[in-house]
């Protein structure tokens, strides 16, 4: 059993500390928090053991009523690897600061930039490249999003050129301060986005262009993807290839299932565990080839779909499981991933 | 073990389905349904019976590789009660045109209208009234939410009159087609609005005025409350009467809960089902009494709010539980209720 | 001057009316209502004649205190030419049940389908092909915004292909009732969308394929262009070329200018009428060439940006002017677009 | 002629320098801005002289090409009277740190804290008590519109307590990174709300409870009204004196003006410069009493609502006119208000 923290029980943290200990081959030591707030409470009346990240504010918690374990600095000694789920930035800081002083392995999220961690990672593109190594990014959510369908298709067939339009949600559901209200954002106004370049260093020679924006949405975002494929398939051939991929759904429109917002509501009918959808959908009925060009719309919960990859990064990089597939497989039974 | 049936497995049906199931004391015979579509196929995947509400549909069902057990009319055969929660005004025409006919005990949804059913139901308010009856109505989300926050307070101290705006979501999560997008909708533009009536027909003799409107929002109704009081109690009093009041929860703004939408992840941290938030949400700040009035705001997850009192009405219109407190009880027990 | 009557005096028609009004060398003899709102109230208070499309309805306008000048019947009788803007699928029925008996000149809107009207039109694009003609529809508010920029690029430098994300707003500002509040929708969920082969009703020739969502938005559509070149351009020649084209406008985002909400707060300080802005506003910042590849993105008012070429065909239909730029800087002139 | 100066050509600003523009009695010698953005570009483009309030960004105009006067410190020399609308609390610091040493008269607006500026000015409740006076506020959108419709139903009837809802929209329309995207958010959580006290610095004597939420909408906040009268009156008493009150407009659900967002659809068919409502809109349906309780509901526009009252406070503070229905009646008359 490794010893896991999680170093920022946030909206990734809580899921990413589910997820581990739904594992049996490691477990979650303990969590950290800055704040005496609603997670911080439902952490502890979870069974999570509580540690500050803000040693000075241990009063408040006590205030609170929220039993506090010990500092983030005791909660590090004791683990074989953290999880690093704090906002964008802080990681790459912790990663210099902290986790390298103390020779503790690391896994960041797509928030930290790649050149600050080395080595960026998705169970699917490059698991074997984090086998043993100190620190890994897990890519962010939308490149989680893309490597996922587009890994298959270029086993399948192989890919020349990708083209993706990204339609983001501007924030997560509980962030209320964030638009916006009623405006489509070009975010980056820039062309292409920093999106291909991330998506390239996981899939390395891939050819793909991106372009991003934000709407007043708040459940997932959403990907129009146009794929140049270098040999000739057919749609069922496409559609057989990311049926049996894990962690890809096809879902149909005319079931009901049009919109992110039925895709949210279906993960509740399957009963998921706060409503998270860990898998691409992918709408079927969008799936096409014209001249070629494989076209097609899948939608990614930002708020889940990195958490198995993340479950996979550790088994990696302790040398828990040399086979990626084997470590999917164990991550999706675990969490009753399809 | 009574025989329950649910015509109509939509938004509220299949949470009572889900609800009754947690029940020792009844279980769910079978489920109706008109369209193939997802919800179809996750209520044959969890195990119930899918009875077919427009039998010359069967045809699409086969297609689509949903099994169907067989048609309303034979579902209805094998209950002890229905709990028909077909979109409103059909309800009533089920009521007239096929119950009746069957002697068959039904339970309606807050879209009828009370004078069509006789019986409006509370399980806190009016349960008492509904032991034996064949026929009520569990009042809607919103008029639930006022009683049952409503009820204590009376209890407490006595309650002159009221006064409340209701600000309501604008469509449920997956109602993609409803509005607004961007605007605020007097809802109805005349005051006083029909809420104050409809909490009379389960608190009989509460004096109450509502005015209500529409906002873009899919998560939960909000609730402006002033309540003029007939004996002076302190906001302690108050406090400690609704936290010992089952099925409200005073949740803090200072502890991350601000608005609807934290109220919606706490019920995630919660673990609920659905991410629903079965109690009504009191901000504890929110709470104060200025000459002699109570002043509070509460949210309303219209989605799973009257759930409970499903299960409740069922229980004393079948004769199983004489007693209002056992049965809420019961209920919060098998569902988690707070 | 000719006589124009505006059949719909609804969110297009309304604007067509006072665009047609701004000519010299045509004029709005009347305008139809069907309901008395406070359009028809303030269509009536700015000088319009009224007539009313249902004569049956006279006695509610007349309790409104709104004066009806006739029916629409004996509005046709005066006319020129019509500019149909009912909704959707309605005007193809009043062509052949209505326009064609009469034998009466008339424009429709996008709503309706190229086959039943028979020719498409664009001023850039194919203005000579509706000279005298009888009908015609002017191409949707999303096709025009395409035409727009897709035609001074190709006569700059030749178009290989164009693949467009067409990001759409969900209702206009007004339609209350229409969604979504917090979802994307893939409209229609196939692909390629309807869109590119109503581009091709008037151009003719262009390789175009385009996918369509739907977004929680009520001010512009966004489009998103990968346009594949034929011959060698700079980023400044396209620049140059759209700078010089009349009704697109260069507009910066780090000029504050990064978003449809701020384009359209910009339109305000232009003092546009309605704050409409006629204009495409392309994102400078957006502009790009990857690989003989031009990328971009832009911005459609859905309201407005169609209104100047109702005008355009009205000349052309009625053979005033036979030179589409000479039509085009007229209306420019008339209106005050850039 | 007064000379007038705007500091802050933003959302307010640059609406009070059209008014201003619009009087016979005083013009606008000048507006400041801190960004070379679109708003500094279309300032100059329609005559306004541009001053910069942070001289050493003087190069970043000239590069944006736009051309600057002088500096903020210069343009306040030639001034009778700045009006301030820069950000919320940089206000008072402005008072104390610049006007008060220059001697020059300023007005605020109803960000800065009544405390600080010391005197808070409303049209038709306190316009007497700004005759002369070197400084004073402007109350804010919301308690400029509670002020609107009070005040002629406290001349008709007299008021004896009022409770007011106040529903309002999230962010304006061209703050994208405002949210809420999907929540209703107690803004404060607290009640009574500021608002009630606010009410109170212009209404000296008014009995008045307020609570106020945020939700996600960008066009106008709405108000739910409860007044408790003093003498009996009838409604159509009420609908009289309303009529009959400039800057207020009761307006029909029933003729299509049945939200917030038809309401600005209303502002553009008055072809209102920006879009502007500067009248407070009453739902004339909503106007009912019940038991000597009269219950409304109303429309601000958030963005225009108070720009009339600036005007009326320069007339008011440099004694060009000491009647407040003559200056009221001549602001208006210039600027188009009903």
């Amino acid at each position: 059993m490794k010893s896991v923290g999680i170093n920022g029980y946030g909206t990734i943290g809580k899921r990413v500390a589910d997820a581990v200990s739904a594992q049996d081959d490691m477990k979650i030591v303990g969590v950290t928090k800055r704040s005496p707030d609603y997670e911080a409470r439902t952490a502890v009346e979870k069974g999570y053991d509580l540690y500050i990240s803000a040693p000075e504010r241990e009063s408040s918690f006590e205030e609170a009523g929220i039993k506090v374990t010990g500092t983030a600095d005791e909660l590090f000694e004791k683990l074989d690897i953290v999880v690093d789920c704090t906002p964008e930035g802080i990681g790459a800081k912790n990663k210099e600061g902290t986790y390298e002083k103390l020779g503790l392995k690391a896994i960041f999220q797509g928030g930290e930039k790649h050149d600050q961690i080395g080595l960026s990672f998705n169970s699917f593109s490059n698991y074997k490249d984090a086998i043993g190594k100190d620190y890994a990014r897990v890519v962010s959510c939308n490149t989680t999003g893309l490597c996922r369908t587009l890994n298959p298709i270029n086993d399948l067939c192989g890919i020349k050129k990708v083209r993706a339009v990204m339609v983001r949600r501007g924030a997560d559901p509980s962030q209320v301060k964030k638009g916006p209200i009623n405006a489509i954002v070009p975010n980056p106004p820039t062309v292409p986005s920093h999106h291909g370049p991330d998506v390239q260093t996981v899939m390395y020679d891939l050819n793909i262009t991106t372009m991003a924006l934000l709407v007043p949405t708040t459940l997932m975002h959403q990907h129009n993807l146009m794929v140049e494929l270098e040999s000739s398939v057919s749609v069922d051939d496409i559609k057989e290839k990311l049926n049996e991929t894990p962690r890809v759904l096809l879902l149909k429109a005319k079931e009901g299932l049009g919109s992110t917002a039925e895709f949210m509501e279906y993960a509740k009918e399957l009963g998921r565990s706060r409503n998270d959808l860990f898998e691409i959908g992918v709408w079927e009925e969008s799936l096409n080839i014209v001249d070629g060009e494989l076209y097609y719309m899948q939608a990614i919960h930002q708020e889940s779909d990195v958490v198995p990859e993340n479950v996979d990064a550790i088994r990696a990089m302790l040398e828990i499981e040399d086979d990626p597939s084997k470590s999917i497989e164990k991550t999706n039974k675990s969490m009753g991933i399809l």
